[in-house]
């Protein structure tokens, strides 16, 4: 199998687990996780034909480091709130205590796993994602920076992320070098549905649809608008 | 632990995996199955606090000689209908293949597991379910029994069974040597929520929600009815 | 299914993933882990028949209160060291962060999952298992004994240990409240060989062959030596 | 990622579990088998390390139709014989049937999964694997063929075949088509050695080993050769 194009970065198999969110009527949106790869996953198939909401998220995961399972898997939830990552703190290992030492005291308890994003989250809670998340998200990555750059290591984050309350949806892309990783949304789906007329399932999309993804997928040029590189 | 009041036919622990199976608005009902005990399944506790559906299955496994895997799981599924059983086909590997070819041939390739009650359920709908459920379960479990005891089983097949098309449930009990296992259905619900008026969950049923069960569960003397042991 | 005789502080089922422990050439011993109950787990059955060492750890988990996931299943290894754990820290959850910040923090980037065990593994590590696992195992019983006490906690601590570098078997039983759960070793292998000759596993044991259990197995009357009670 | 090189009949991820096989002074070989990618199966690392035999079966899943359970993970074993198969049979759940009747009918009850190639191994076993492997890999290849082109199938099978019983190994490769998939074996190791003497793992080889891959693997140009091209 050739892999000339793909970046250095990226991982070619996103085998290691999925996972979904979504909001209804209840006051936390739901999750549902597995440590099996989503390609082959039954009650994946299931539950897709099932669930309607106005905000979906999901991730599928290529494991760098922490364990296969289900509480390392995205999106992770607190209270009204979701999040999920495209990406990776370098040398993780190596400055997690001094990150987990900054996440407020009443949220530590509920720390489950051991992914660098659940860390990343409860930093971003602990500086007021709920007040200011564009605030909270970039001194939670600013702190991972200067820790990480305090041990020595030269480019501590890179990734693209993604939180919600179930209002709104906020996207982020940054990286300590400055290749920030791809984050792309899809055009109008009124344009994307007449552009693809042949296409059964995005005919289904309602007007107001809007996909916002790491990478374009479907093969549809002409429907994904990338992100502007800032960082 | 004492086990003194478990009948010797009964398995005490149901851990090797369960499903649920409900019906929307879908064509075909719904399932969800693991192959992990039902207890800390955390993607179960998430679908069940949002799944709603007028009809419900749920089943909770004790692996009898196949294995736990989902393809082997309850409720089983085909067309409208969903299939569960609790007991099992006595000398089943003796008389599968006398079984398997009794399954219409159109039904043949959709076995997808190893269990006695997938079988079942195939031979049931080639006996006619979608036209008369009680007369081809009974011949189901008839010729289920003339099977056996031509292999020289003695009592070839016991059991409770559960199968709906999502507009009616049927239920039956049978047993080759008349000792049925035992089934339930739950009183009237507006009774049971007088009778326990500080039990949270009853209280949020609806008036005319029922419950159909092997063995009383909860710990609600006088919110269950057993059904007559005919076989 | 009665349940009468059970102590109230004692799971009735252990079907939450289980692990096994062996020695071999290798500098540090095997670990073999899995989600699913160990009485169906078909890897075990093969595993067993497998593997010859002259030191086993086994250990069936109950979870209270963490994931069902491999990183929480016992035993828990570092370097020659294996140890497990039949109990729990009672409010784990309200100590956990002033046990973590006390793991030595070369130790902390080798915490995996979020078992009450591994941490308290990683203390007695801290307080130096490796030279004096008696002391070190107490120093951290009464470390977190001492925590608890400080949050309000009446009996934190309560169990049995099991730990060996390969070389010797530790073991230790103690609880917060004087009422620890039990420890059995079993008689001289030949003594238990002649009184059950009838039984073909017994048969099979090398004369110097123990076991040392929690909890008696096998239905042996007279196979087993409670290990006096202090705690 | 490009794709360019792979052939359209191969699948490029396969993902959906593994299994190795190996013989040691038992009777049977012994089988580990998981519904994980291997990749990142910490069991596998574990036993990878500890086990040791002259004979060994490594197998990695993308499944094709049946699903993802232990009991559709190759290699399949019966009495001393591993199997395991690198393709497909085509059109599979239209000839199922046919196939599976004429399986032994002491064979049947041993049927555990749902894949082709335990179909396909019944049947090899069934026309006298055990007598004369060749013959009786031909003659269910032949079968399978015979009742695919019955159901008006252009191509029934293709795959490369592994069977041992311990004492030899043998391997074939074929296509309904005349494109059967590729079939390697490794040059004498003391060669290879010679070739890459910076590759840790070759120098940790005995002179004797010897591999049969469907692929060549581990980017070592010249240590690899075809087998020829017949079918």
């Amino acid at each position: 199998m050739t892999r000339a194009c793909t970046p250095s970065w990226a991982e070619t198999t996103n085998g290691d687990g999925f996972g979904i969110g979504w909001y209804d009527a209840a006051p936390a949106p739901r999750v549902f996780r597995s440590i099996e790869p989503a390609w082959n996953d039954q009650n994946l198939r299931e539950l897709a034909g099932h669930i309607s909401s106005h905000l979906f998220f999901a991730h599928i995961r290529a494991a760098i480091g922490s364990a296969v399972q289900q509480a390392n898997c995205h999106p992770f939830r607190h209270g009204r709130w979701l999040f999920m990552h495209n990406g990776f703190i370098d040398g993780f290992a190596a400055i997690k205590r001094d990150l987990v030492l900054a996440v407020d005291e009443s949220l530590f308890p509920q720390i489950k796993g051991q992914a660098d994003t659940e860390i990343l989250f409860c930093l971003a809670l602990t500086f007021g994602l709920a007040d200011d998340p564009p605030d909270a998200v970039a001194r939670a990555i600013g702190f991972v920076g200067a820790c990480g750059r305090q041990r020595g290591i030269t480019d501590p984050f890179q990734g693209t992320i993604a939180t919600s309350d179930g209002e709104s949806l906020r996207v982020f892309r940054y990286s300590s070098q400055g290749r920030s990783r791809s984050l792309f949304f899809s055009r109008d789906a009124r344009t994307v549905k007449r552009q693809y007329p042949g296409r059964h399932a995005l005919q289904q999309l309602s007007d107001d649809a809007r996909f916002v993804v790491s990478e374009p997928i479907g093969d549809l040029p002409g429907a994904w608008v990338e992100l502007a590189r800032t960082g």
